[in-house]
């Protein structure tokens, strides 16, 4: 267990910074000299020379920490990640070179005011889920917690440098777990975004057609603020995707699907208790577990080594790999190398079954808001994974390859302890661009499983915040409230009740003509008004559009205020509907007129 | 020239049909007895028997021409989609199989009542653009206007049933323009939908990834018909994809990219100068052509038969094509046969490239709402491409090739006689999900090329739409008017003008405190309102919401009444908007108010 004398949570790095008890050359100063304590960590292939952050340093010597998203913060970056001046390696000294630009993620958080501290270890070409897999100078990555462990991988350095206290947040890639895995097994938050949500500019390519840039963060919170930054739009990226207009938010009673449970793998159970646990905390927090085939999600991930993905992999490393094929680690090259085999057919042939596959896994979406696995099945010693290195490497991949096969957003949470100290995590899993909406409820998670951070004494700081991005909340006080005749208009639309609350004392009611379905309308009066319950409801905004245009005169949509001085959208009525409609105000709003019927 | 004595466009018979003046037995005996003339063109596989339809009619005699949108249509079904009951051979007799269920596309139209004809000739597995590439005992299929010259292909037999007067429509697939060549070559409107957006369960693959059902129509408003009808969702289709809640109108005056002078292929002067007048005609239409550079979208179009994606119709017909090659046309069998070629590293390098010039390519969707081309640079003589397949083959998909690769929409669009008497194509693409606002932009041009349908006499019936389908219009008088301070509101979201009117004379105008922006309300008033001019402006429906969502107290998004009696989605006015505000209903709108200032 390891103390730290400063907090690298951001907000407490930017309380520090902003009140000018902290400034960056200081906690860099610091950070490169708590590193040389972990060395036997092997987390690093590159850390980052004084000469190299005083460039950094210099820059924001001359900002402001209210001006920049990211003053300051420390973070590490894998080294299959550009970062400009330093060699990129995917630990493979055969594949060195000295990029001249940062990868279009790094060069976002560099302008957000963060400092990459330097490159960190992983399996070669992302190629693993261990974090053994780097040949000498390197050599395996052990665990932050304890070194006989692996730390798991590809991404293993970056999780062990946040765990350890030695950069605020790090970034990771994710093709097949590579940025969940090493989370799990250092008790950390591992974001696998959308693919295509980050730019992919200047990373190495594992499996071009699967790979992101995850982020291994202190809590869900720190992960999403990274995300926000990271995710910029850059146009020189093919892969990256535009972010959909509309959003399916998470219910606060949530649905969550688990797999059946002989469709589970523990390596003990220990790990089975630690995930009933888990879930028991997502029922504790309006969570329905709802039984799911897993079936589906298997065949997918199955697809990942024994289909011809793999080629992708050979693509990314030749010539390197038929011209110096000694060049590989003998595992990592063994793995590779049967990318040289299967033809264009067969490619074609697996990419039609994976399309059935996700055509069927899919269905789930109609049952479950998200999905909880377990990250892993277990964790194992750095010397069990040498004695069968392709064995349990694999086994590491249950929960995590069809991911990225089948287009979904992932979080990592920590799942709590063993009783050999070492940690495990779970998995909860959305569809696409739904990363925002997990990490909310990965953030409400989060202090129910475990309350410290990383291999660290760090108090755990998980603050709850809504995912609110691309959704639109609306005020319903008549018909459309929860279970009267027009609330299914906003289910139909996937919203969710976010909020039963009253306007400000400042709305009359009046029965308006019509009907049925009789309807309400609701005047602001800030003379003669009271407060009236209202119920918010949460719409994806792609939904919310045509949910408006279906209202009909003289109601429409325009803006309300609440009790506590917000103004949302919500329903308002024209004067001439009021012509011969008849006040109800003292009956305490809609529910209280239907009670009075 | 062809004359037929049933008209058998949809509206003609559908009236027909509902007043009683015409039966589907009758026009179907008509059908039969008239196909027997055109029997040297080669255009059906297998015309369907008597006892064959016998149960299309029998159900229609049990149903109302007004239940059914398709009551009583007659279409022709190119031979690689299944009809329960008829063979499916593409054109191969070994391949032969008999379906016992229909393909998606077929049941869903059947279902709506329209009558299968039979199944129509094709190039061998689809593969082609010319028509000739089918086998003894079917051949080469002929042009509808001179049997000397190629249908087109490779759904050849469909485009001829429909210009021959012998079916209203007819389907066909499109991988690389085989939806489009037939249809130009026998001026036909040839709708390539959006991929995913018909079922493709139940059609023989040719390039799985990149197949799609086509329709070959009279009109653009009766290919509207069918795509609606036949798009009908499948959940067994792993292809087919939802459509988006919203779609970007193209603006009554739009802009229309054209490829560079030096980036157009023409056989001859005669069809380039075909190609000019479609343009002028889309000018005089309110396109502002705007010069594109065509590269990206040539460089695709090579992929499709240089690179790997003919691997897929390797997959297609293995094993038939490995165990019995003789099976196949000499032509067909060469073609496809390289497709054991190349590597699965081969496939996804060359997705790779894919990917790289959709991004390139798709910035034109910045600067044009559509672009126009040529469908096919000339029109050849059955004598010629037999002495040349392969060449003139190719030649044939420059404009066609890439639309499936880089995800487009597109339609064919008569384009005017040669002097000999054969007709070429026009092509109009545009995003993903932008059927329906190309089809009305089809309508709207057709009768400026031609002026007869097919090969018939039959004077063409072209009526033109508007594309509503996942839009909204809503009502603007105030500052968000054209060239006003708040209008970019409504163009930053893609929303274009489609009507400066006036409301019902129910309406006054008041100017509200706050600004700037200064801002109107408009109140209902059934005594003492009057008509004020308004603007019309349609939003994409997944913009419409944030739109809403902006708007500030007392103003919101209600029902207006138009002066013709219609009510839109527009700007309401909360009744405490009204308290200290000013009456400037006498001022004739808020153009008249600010003219007074």
């Amino acid at each position: 267990m390891n103390t730290t004398t400063i907090n690298l949570d951001l907000p407490s790095l930017r309380k520090a910074y902003l009140s000018g008890e902290q400034t960056p050359a200081r906690v860099i100063a610091h950070l490169l000299e708590r590193a040389r304590e972990f060395d036997h960590h092997n987390l690093w292939i590159h850390r980052a020379t004084e000469a190299e952050l005083a460039p950094y340093l210099e820059r924001l010597a001359h900002s402001r920490p209210e001006d920049l998203p990211l003053y300051g913060v420390p973070f590490a970056v894998k080294d299959n990640i550009d970062v400009a001046g330093m060699d990129t390696t995917a630990a493979c000294e055969a594949y060195r070179y000295r990029p001249e630009r940062h990868a279009a993620v790094v060069a976002a958080l560099v302008e957000a005011g963060a400092i990459p501290l330097g490159k960190t270890n992983l399996d070669q070409f992302a190629t693993g889920l261990v974090g053994t897999r780097s040949p000498e100078p390197w050599g395996a990555c052990r665990n932050s917690i304890n070194p006989d462990f692996v730390s798991g991988g590809s991404s293993s350095g970056s999780a062990v440098a946040v765990a350890l206290g030695l950069a605020s947040f790090a970034l990771g890639t994710d093709t097949a777990g590579s940025g969940r895995v090493p989370a799990a097994f250092n008790n950390l938050v591992g974001l696998k975004p959308t693919l295509g949500r980050l730019s992919v500019r200047g990373v190495v390519p594992a499996c071009q057609s699967l790979d992101c840039v995850s982020v291994f963060a202190r809590s869900a919170e720190q992960a999403r603020t990274v995300l926000q930054v990271a995710s910029a739009p850059d146009a020189e990226d093919p892969w990256q995707k535009p972010q959909p207009t509309g959003r399916r938010p998470i219910p606060h009673q949530f649905r969550v699907g688990v797999p059946a449970d002989a469709q589970l793998t523990f390596d003990s159970e220990e790990a089975r208790q630690l995930f009933q646990n888990n879930l028991a905390d997502l029922q504790a927090l309006g969570g329905e577990p709802v039984e799911i085939d897993f079936q589906p999600f298997l065949d997918a991930a199955s697809l990942l080594y024994e289909g011809p993905w793999v080629s992708e992999r050979y693509l990314a490393t030749r010539p390197l790999i038929d011209q110096h094929p000694e060049a590989l680690l003998p595992v990592t090259r063994s793995i590779i190398s049967q990318g040289a085999t299967p033809s264009a057919a067969d490619a074609f042939a697996a990419q039609y079954q994976l399309r059935k596959l996700k055509a069927l896994a899919d269905r789930i979406w109609e049952q479950v808001d998200l999905v909880l696995t377990p990250t892993t099945p277990g964790i194992y010693t750095i010397e069990a994974v040498n004695a069968d290195p392709v064995t349990l490497n694999s086994r590491l991949g249950i929960y995590t390859n069809f991911m990225n096969l089948l287009d979904y957003s992932a979080v990592s949470v920590p799942a709590g302890f063993l009783a050999n100290g070492l940690p495990l995590g779970c998995t909860l899993f959305a569809p696409a661009f739904q990363d925002e909406a997990l990490l909310a409820l990965a953030a409400r998670l989060h202090p129910h499983t475990v309350d410290r951070v990383g291999a660290l004494t760090d108090a755990l700081d998980s603050p709850p915040f809504e995912a609110t991005e691309g959704t639109i909340d609306v005020l319903v006080c008549g018909a459309h409230l929860s279970g009267l005749p027009l609330n299914h208009q906003l289910t139909d639309r996937y919203g969710t009740l976010v909020e039963t609350t009253e306007t400000a004392a400042a709305y009359r009611m009046y029965l308006l003509d019509g009907g049925p379905p009789f309807r309400p309308g609701l005047i602001r009066d800030t003379e003669a008004g009271v407060a009236l319950p209202v119920e918010i409801w949460r719409l994806p905004a792609d939904q919310f559009g045509s949910f408006v245009d279906g209202i009909p005169a003289p109601l429409g949509i325009g803006k309300v205020e609440l009790a506590d001085g917000r103004w949302v959208s919500g329903f308002i009525c024209e004067p001439i509907g009021l012509e011969s409609a008849r006040d109800i105000t003292s009956l305490g709003g809609w529910r209280g007129y239907l009670a009075s019927q």
